[in-house]
């Protein structure tokens, strides 16, 4: 089959064999896939992941359509034995960590994974059912009030996801576009997602004192944090991942955030290194990949 | 009268004027105070302090004995007006920002900051009524249950006073003891309490995803963090500070807490500076400085 493969963080076009599917796991045709900061993130050496990356897709699997749920567990750790299987330890993670991904005409995943699109959604809706699900993990964590002054850092695509499900708690949301200036301390919780340092220093000096910052990107980098500022002022600093797929198909199904507009190009899969340069563009919305010829 | 005197990180003792007390603010004979790692980090530049150091006391004031809240708030600012008076904006602080402490004949404090001290508990004990506040402020922050496996990482005089506390909650308690190995990703919460990078790195090898470090310490430089791990664990790192005294107050008079064991050595006012170089040595407990001649 045809596929998108990185290693040393270059990207090739390649003719691969199709994923085996051991016992429980569904080989699923790929219709269409989406470009994530994170695919963007391991061309820059984030994870030194060898193979097909891509981890929001659509697909057809025993006749549905599906999306999928990228941890594979293995119920028997720690981790999973807690309810956590998202963190399990021995977890593989489609596109991501010893699993191959969407970027290709057919992905393997656990069925366990696999959740059917409802009709009421559109395939080029339900591609955005996986990091909408992670917009949503935010208020798996925290709960947000309508009193609450948020703050966006980080105006891409998942930040405009985040701010969609924002705007359903009632608060008020504010978001930071690059160059302006955010009001110093005012903020009760920051949302980072710009993914870079510089977005890091903008939320910590934005939120209040006894305030939350939810990480919400992954870094190619280390970052450098003055740790007693975030002691004097009592901030929680969360990161946030992987969210629940339930909710945000419900929320898709319902019309409660509409995705349409954050489509900037769709590129056919012999072209997905010219969707990922696309992706990588300044104030790039997303990109997506049409893996059915 | 006589002081400890902090000024380019050096200390030096003096004959200073005692301190104005503008309307509202009380003039406080020192009787006993507490050498803390803040103190110390002060000696090394973690805050730009110049002036009486020392914010652990025991003094007297119209005829009783009193310990106070270290920051003196305006009650004015976006902070103050939220109650979070511990994070006034133009606050000063006693010992550390903008107002001299406790390591002198005299201070001066608001006399709202001031406590009264039952009988039940002397004047020793008395004096780990800030650190212990500052331990308790732990749970005001994070609910801890009898389920939840704890570690503290730094076994100073802050870490068993955090110890002590933790008791009560029931929760299974590990102290990491310098040089042993602790596992790896088993604990659902850690105490940071050694203030140093080692120290947090530590904290971060053992804590499990999803769970929780408390950073209890200030720290003299920066901390450099891999954020990418602390998002993909979905790691919370919380700040914490000052607690509450009334809460510290019943949980001596009631015996539930001993902190007589946790002193290494007294030393007259006059050798201060002394204090504070027994307080540096590695596994030192709590020095206290006997202000009243």
């Amino acid at each position: 089959m045809r596929a998108l493969w990185l290693e040393n963080q270059r990207l090739s076009l390649r003719d691969v064999p199709k994923p085996a599917t051991p016992s429980g796991e569904a080989l699923v045709r790929v219709l269409l896939a989406g470009v994530c900061n994170t695919d963007l993130e391991l061309t820059h050496g984030y994870y030194p992941f060898a193979g097909i990356p891509g981890h929001e897709f659509v697909g057809e699997y025993d006749g549905r359509r599906v999306v999928g749920e990228i941890n594979a567990a293995c119920h028997a750790c720690d981790a999973c034995r807690h309810g956590r299987s998202t963190h399990c330890k021995n977890r593989t993670v489609l596109g991501i960590k010893s699993r191959n991904g969407a970027f290709a005409e057919y992905l393997a995943l656990p069925e366990e994974n696999l959740h059917p699109i409802p009709d009421e959604i559109a395939t080029e809706e339900a591609v955005f059912i996986e990091p909408l699900a992670a917009a949503l993990e935010i208020q798996e964590q925290i709960s947000i009030s309508p009193d609450d002054r948020v703050l966006i850092v980080g105006h891409g695509k998942l930040g405009r996801l985040i701010a969609q499900t924002l705007a359903l708690t009632g608060c008020k949301v504010t978001i930071a576009e690059r160059g302006t200036a955010v009001p110093e301390k005012q903020f009760d919780i920051v949302m980072e997602c710009s993914g870079n340092p510089a977005g890091f220093e903008a939320a910590r000096r934005a939120v209040r004192p006894r305030g939350t910052i939810v990480m919400k990107s992954t870094y190619a980098g280390n970052l450098t944090v003055n740790a007693s500022s975030l002691v004097v002022d009592e901030i929680t600093l969360i990161g946030s991942r992987c969210g629940p797929f339930d909710k945000a198909i419900d929320l898709l199904a319902n019309r409660k955030i509409d995705v349409r507009g954050l489509v900037d190009a769709t590129y056919p899969l012999n072209q997905a290194i010219t969707a990922f340069g696309h992706a990588q563009r300044s104030g790039a919305m997303k990109v997506l990949v049409k893996c059915r010829p």
